[in-house]
C-alpha cells in the first residue's frame, strides 16, 4: 500500500480517511453506515479499554451485561427519551422466523432496559449505591457517517448509578467527568474543557449533562465523554424506588455516563500529520520500533543479536516491536512506522553495536539522538516517552488557545467563525429560541458552558441582555 | 436474600438456578431468553477473557471487530450455513423510522461479514495467513433456554483464520482446539475429552468440527469449545483468492473457532456444590475473604488493625476481601462467602493477633489449619491454590471416568442410559441414518469421535457391522 497521504492543508477530510484507511485502522464495512476495526484501530481501543476500566474500578464501579435488545415499549416510558431516541433506532421485527409479538430495539443506550433491573434489584438504602458499568456495542441510525467519529454501530461504555440522595449523584456526575478528563489529558495527551451542556444539548431525560470537549486540528469541537444526571427522572419511569433508614419510600436519584470508540477518531485528528498517525506513548499499542540496519551477512548477525537483545531488555516495561522484514530497506521501515504513529524508533547499524549505542528517532521529530544501550536505557526511554507525552498534550492545548476568539460583537463572531472557525468565548443570555436560531444559521452550536467561569460578565453578545454565564460557540463533530 | 440452596439430588435444574441466582451470577431480562449478567458473574467472564486473549494473542492472532449486522443475502451465500443459521435469526426489518431495503440479520456467528472483508484484504500469499478474533455478542433465537448455559443473546470470542493450504488450516484447528483444552483443563479445572464431530453435528459450513467435551455433576454432556476447519466452503461463497508464489490464484483454507459466556454455566454445574457456587483459584474473581472476628472495642481494632495488613501484604498476588460488615456475625460471612465460592477463607480473631497465626479455611472442606502469618504466607497460599486446583480438576476428572461405561450391547446401553446418564464408549459404525434414529430415541447424540482410539476395535454395538472408530454417546446440554 502506498504510503502517501493527503495534506490536511489540502482536504482535512480526506487526510483524516487516508490516514485511518492507510494506518489499517479501520475500514469501511458492506453495511451501511457500519465500519469495521481492524486490528491496529482495534489495539487502540483494547489500550483505552484497559486504562479506563481501570479507573472506572478505582472509583468503586462494577462491571455486567445487559440485553442488547429492548422491548419497545420500554423506550417510551421517558418521554423525553423516546423522542431523543426513537428517530434513530434499529428495529428487530422477526425472531427465529416469526413475527415478534412487541418488536426489539437493538440499544441506542441503556437507560431503560437496565433500570427495569434497577427497580428489581433496589429494595432498601442498604441496596444504595449502585454503581455498574457496561462495555458493549449501542446502535444509532446515523444519516452521515464517518469512521470512527460517527458510526450506525459503535463500541463504547455506559456507567449506570442509583443513589440515595440528589447531592451524592451530582457527586457521581461530577466524579466521572474528572475521570473522563484525567483520561483524555493524560493518556490521549487530548487538552478538554470541562462544563455542562445547554438544555437543547443534553442528553434524552437528563436534567444536566456535563461534558469533555476537545478541539480538532480543523478547530472543530469534538464532544469526547459525557455525564448525565437523570434526577428522578427514569426513578420514575421505572419505579425504581428504596425505603430509606426511616422506613419511607422515595425515588432513587440517577446517573449515567459514557465515552466511546469515537476517541479513536479524536486521537488521529487531535494529534496527526501528514506523515501519518501520530500517538502519545501511553496509549499507543506499539510504542518502540526497533529498526536494524546493515549490508553484510557479518554485520547483519551482530546487528540482530544485539536489536534482539535490545528488544528482549525493554519487553518487560515497554511493547516493542522488532522489524526484521528482510524485503524492505530501513528508509521505507522508518516511513512506514511514522505513518503507524510509532512514538519511538531505535535505530541499529553495525556502529551502534560497537558503541553500545542506539540512535533513537521520536515520532514527533526533532534530531535524532545517541543513547547508551547499558543499564540506564529503560529509564532514559521512559523519560523520553514523558517528554513526548507532554509536547503532544501542551501542542493540542496551544493549538485550541490560539484558535479561541473573544468577539467583539456578533457580526464579528459571525465572520470569524466563517473565515476561521474555532471555539467563541460569549458571554450568554441563557435563551433557548435565540439559542436555536444563531445554531441554525451559523451551523455552530453552544458546546458548553464551561466550569470555569469568569468573574464578571458583559451583556450577552447577541441579545443585548443581562448574560447568565459564559459559553463556548463553535462548529463541531 | 436466604442463603438456602435447593440440594443438587432433589432437583439438579433448580439447584443450578438456585446458585446462579442466589450468588448474584445473573439474572432473568425482560426480553425473551436473554439474561443479565450481575457483576459477580460478568467478574468471572473478565478472568475467562484476560486469560484466553492473552493465550490467542500468543498463538499470534490479533482482534478486530466487525459490524453486529449482516445484509441477509450474505448469510445465503454458504449453502449449509444458511440452513443451520437461518432458522435461529433475529432480522432487523427497521432502521430510522424507515424500512429497510434488505433486510440485516443480528449475526449469529461472523464467518459471511468477515469474509467479505477478507476478500478485500487478501491478495497475495504474503497477505496470508490472517489470524484475527473478535470478542462479541451473537444473537441465536432458542426456544428453550437456560441462564449462561443457553441464551439468546451471549458473549463469545470468534478466530477466524485464512491460510495458503490445507495442511496449515489443519494444523491451526488443532492449535486452537488445544488451547481450548489447556484453558478448561489449566484454568477452569475442567477435564475434557478431545476430538472429532459426527457430520450430523459439524457447524453449518464446516468441513471438520474439533471440540471440547465436559461432563456436567448429573452426568451429562456439555460442548464447551470448537474448532471449525471451514475448508474452501467460504472462500467460495465470498471469493477469498489470493495468488500463491508462482503467481497463481487459489482460493484460501479458513478456520472458525470460538468459546463462549456458557463456559460460566459450565464451571457452576461442574464443580459447586449444595453450599453454593466452588470455584477454581485460577479463575475466582476473589480469591481469598478475610473475616475478622472479636468481641470488644480492643479486640476489634487489634484485629482489624491486623486484617488490613494482611490484606495490604496479599493483594499484589491475589485478589483478597476484607469482610468488616458490621452488622453481620462471622458464621454469616463463612455461608455468604462459601456460598459465592472463594476458595480460602482467612479467619482472625484476637488469639491469632496474638500468636500471629491465621486460619485457613478451604471452600472445598477439609479441616481448618492454622498458617503463620509471616514473610511466607504468600507462598504457602500459593501452594494451597495449586492443591485446590489439582483438586478440584482431580475430582471433576474421577467424576467423569466413573460415569463412563462400556456396555456390551445395544440393550444394555439403552437401559443404563435412562438409568444412571453418563458417557458411553461405544464402537461405531459410522451410519448416519442410523445415527439419527438412535439420537432421535434415545435423545442422547455422538459427543464426539475422541483423538484417543483403542488400538483394535470390535463390530459396531448398534448395527454388528466393522466398525470404524470409538465414539462418545451421551445426553447434552
Amino acid at each position: 500500500m502506498s504510503l502517501k497521504v493527503t495534506k490536511q492543508e489540502e482536504d482535512y477530510s480526506k487526510w483524516y480517511h487516508d490516514i485511518v484507511l492507510k494506518a489499517e485502522l479501520a475500514d469501511y464495512s458492506p453495511v451501511k453506515g457500519c465500519m469495521v476495526i481492524r486490528p491496529n484501530g482495534y489495539a487502540i481501543w483494547e489500550k483505552i479499554q484497559q486504562t479506563l476500566d481501570r479507573m472506572i474500578k478505582e472509583t468503586g464501579h462494577q462491571n455486567a451485561y445487559f440485553p442488547l435488545f429492548i422491548p419497545e415499549s420500554f423506550l417510551k416510558k421517558e418521554k423525553e427519551h423516546v423522542e431523543g431516541f426513537a428517530p434513530e433506532c434499529a428495529v428487530v421485527t422477526h425472531g427465529g422466523g416469526k413475527l415478534l409479538e412487541e418488536p426489539l430495539v437493538v440499544r441506542p443506550t441503556s437507560e431503560t432496559i437496565m433500570y427495569h433491573m434497577y427497580a428489581k434489584w433496589i429494595q432498601s438504602y442498604r441496596d444504595l449505591p449502585l454503581k455498574l458499568n457496561q462495555w458493549a456495542n449501542v446502535v444509532r441510525w446515523e444519516k452521515r457517517t464517518r469512521l470512527f467519529l460517527r458510526t450506525t454501530e459503535f463500541l463504547w461504555q455506559e456507567g449506570h448509578t442509583a443513589h440515595a440522595t440528589r447531592k451524592e449523584a451530582e457527586e457521581e456526575t461530577h466524579l466521572m467527568l474528572d475521570v473522563y478528563r484525567r483520561f483524555a489529558e493524560d493518556y490521549l495527551a487530548l487538552p478538554v474543557l470541562t462544563g455542562r451542556k445547554t438544555a437543547a444539548e443534553r442528553f434524552a431525560g437528563a436534567v444536566e449533562t456535563l461534558c469533555i470537549e476537545a478541539m480538532m486540528q480543523d478547530k472543530k469541537g469534538l464532544q469526547a465523554g459525557t455525564s448525565h444526571l437523570l434526577g428522578q427522572n427514569f426513578a420514575k419511569a421505572f419505579d425504581v424506588k428504596f425505603q430509606n433508614e426511616k422506613g419511607e419510600w422515595d425515588y432513587v436519584w440517577q446517573t449515567s455516563w459514557g465515552v466511546s470508540s469515537r476517541l479513536v477518531g479524536a486521537l488521529i485528528m487531535a494529534h496527526s500529520d501528514d506523515q501519518g498517525l501520530v500517538l502519545p506513548p501511553k496509549i499507543a499499542p506499539t510504542q518502540i520500533v526497533i529498526v536494524p540496519i546493515y549490508k553484510t551477512d557479518d554485520e547483519k548477525a551482530a546487528v540482530l543479536a544485539f536489536a534482539n537483545k535490545i528488544g528482549t531488555d525493554l519487553r518487560s516495561r515497554f511493547s516493542v516491536h522488532l522489524d526484521d522484514r528482510e524485503q524492505f530497506k530501513p528508509g521505507y521501515k522508518y516511513n512506514h512506522w511514522e505513518q503507524q504513529g510509532v512514538p519511538l524508533r531505535l535505530e541499529i547499524g553495525p556502529r551502534d553495536v560497537a558503541s553500545q549505542h542506539l540512535m533513537t528517532a521520536r515520532r514527533t521529530g526533532g534530531s535524532k539522538t545517541p543513547i547508551p544501550a547499558g543499564e540506564q536505557l529503560a529509564a532514559t526511554i521512559e523519560k523520553t516517552f514523558a517528554e513526548i507525552q507532554q509536547l503532544i498534550f501542551e501542542k493540542a492545548k496551544a493549538f485550541r488557545e490560539v484558535n479561541t476568539h473573544r468577539p467583539q460583537n456578533e457580526a464579528e463572531f459571525r465572520e470569524q467563525l466563517d473565515a476561521k472557525g474555532g471555539f467563541y468565548c460569549i458571554d450568554w443570555c441563557g435563551d433557548p429560541e435565540l439559542e436555536r436560531k444563531i445554531s441554525d444559521e451559523t451551523k455552530a452550536t453552544i458546546r458548553l458552558i464551561p466550569f470555569d467561569q469568569p468573574t464578571a460578565l458583559d451583556l450577552c453578545l447577541f441579545s443585548g441582555k443581562k448574560a447568565i454565564h459564559q459559553v463556548i460557540w463553535g462548529r463541531a463533530y
